[in-house]
């Protein structure tokens, strides 16, 4: 059992040009969406809720959720908290609920809704993810959701972080998947250096979360996939085979 | 004089999402579109009139030009040719006007309206468009034509040869310009064995045209370059600075 294929779809505007069906998608939003969830999710989160809008959040506010929302990486003035890791602490979210709305990752979310599972990916989980990825039958879906529309360097890089350990000569890529693939190579013997050009790194260092940036490039910290159920994202059980 | 910024648009698909003003747009179709047409007005075509649709093209058979259409790499029945290369030598060609209508590359021309110029871009070209476009002082937006507005490896490899050539310290890249020029420094040793596995490849090789293929990635086969006057495609007459 492998997958059938596996494509990379470089920004979620692009979603539109894929047939989602008998498919997983796995959105990636290194820089710190989907990093976070990952991280939020293994320290005791009961859920996280990805929301596009402000104002969905917030309407959340009477369930008694923690309120998560980040604009142009910056904590939106009336939330509990942003998009950096280091607010998904397990004293922090150990069994609440987190509603989240952010620049990018969430929205690409919901625009895999359609697609047979939709998981979330970071470097952070990428050793669970890889392995359950290779026990499924499916068409894989690498959804990076880049910056407002706009590929960006490092969730294309993990992209092909996960092709690199996902190949083999039975499984179908894309063009896109051979350039992230190609992308992953040259980053991977130092990660940090190839990304500091990227914009998003850049934009990253101006905002003073140079801290956040090395921790979302740690491999292997925790072992949970986030899967989305319904309008939640909870932890994936396993074997959980589709 | 040099360019302000080097940006790379992956597919057509995505332009809405850039700034086209005080832009030099770069149109990329290798296989086989922009090739043609560099072929083309190399050989003494007066002009070719890139249009979107099909219908569109039949309608100026009145006026004696040549009507050229492909669609999904093969000539259209009922026109004169298609965008194979080898269709826009000197004795087809010269003195005529050719409509050229394709699956991606005349749409991505039809979509740069708006930028300061639209100039075409292609390996056969690539010295003589190099060297324009270093003594420009604008913005430069290279646009992969694509496959159905599907990131493509050879028009996105193409603008990396095209980023390596141009950058200086002093002119900002984007991202995407950053992953082309690594893709272009990766395949630059044997240019079609690393394209030979991009999907449009396989494509072509499918359609017995390993021909053209092999003639889209040969360098400085012309000195022209195509810019669009109004609705028609003319050689630039240098300096030509904007």
């Amino acid at each position: 059992m492998s997958p059938k294929s596996i494509r990379v779809c470089l920004s979620p505007a692009l979603l539109p040009f894929y047939d989602l069906s008998d498919t997983i998608a796995v959105v990636i939003d290194i820089f710190r969406a989907t990093s976070s969830m990952c991280y939020g999710l293994a320290n005791g989160a009961n859920a996280i809720i990805p929301v596009e809008e402000l104002a969905e959040c917030l309407s959340y506010r009477s369930n008694g959720h923690l309120l998560a929302a980040e604009r142009d990486g910056k904590v939106v003035e009336g939330f509990d908290f942003g998009n950096s890791p280091f607010s998904y602490t397990k004293d922090k979210v150990e069994g609440k609920t987190i509603v989240l709305t952010t620049t990018n990752g969430t929205r690409a979310i919901q625009r895999c809704i359609g697609a047979e599972a939709v998981v979330i990916g970071s470097f952070l989980n990428i050793s669970a993810l890889t392995d359950w990825l290779k026990n499924q039958s499916r068409h894989i879906l690498l959804v990076c959701a880049g910056w407002k529309n706009h590929f960006n360097l490092e969730d294309t890089v993990f992209s092909g972080a996960l092709v690199h350990r996902l190949k083999t000569t039975d499984i179908e890529l894309d063009d896109a998947a051979y350039a992230a693939e190609s992308l992953y190579l040259e980053a991977q013997g130092n990660l940090s250096t190839y990304l500091s050009k990227a914009s998003h790194s850049k934009r990253m260092q101006h905002l003073q979360i140079a801290q956040d940036v090395a921790f979302c490039l740690l491999e292997d910290q925790v072992s949970v996939i986030p899967i989305l159920k319904g309008h939640e994202l909870v932890p994936l059980t396993l074997p959980h085979l589709l």
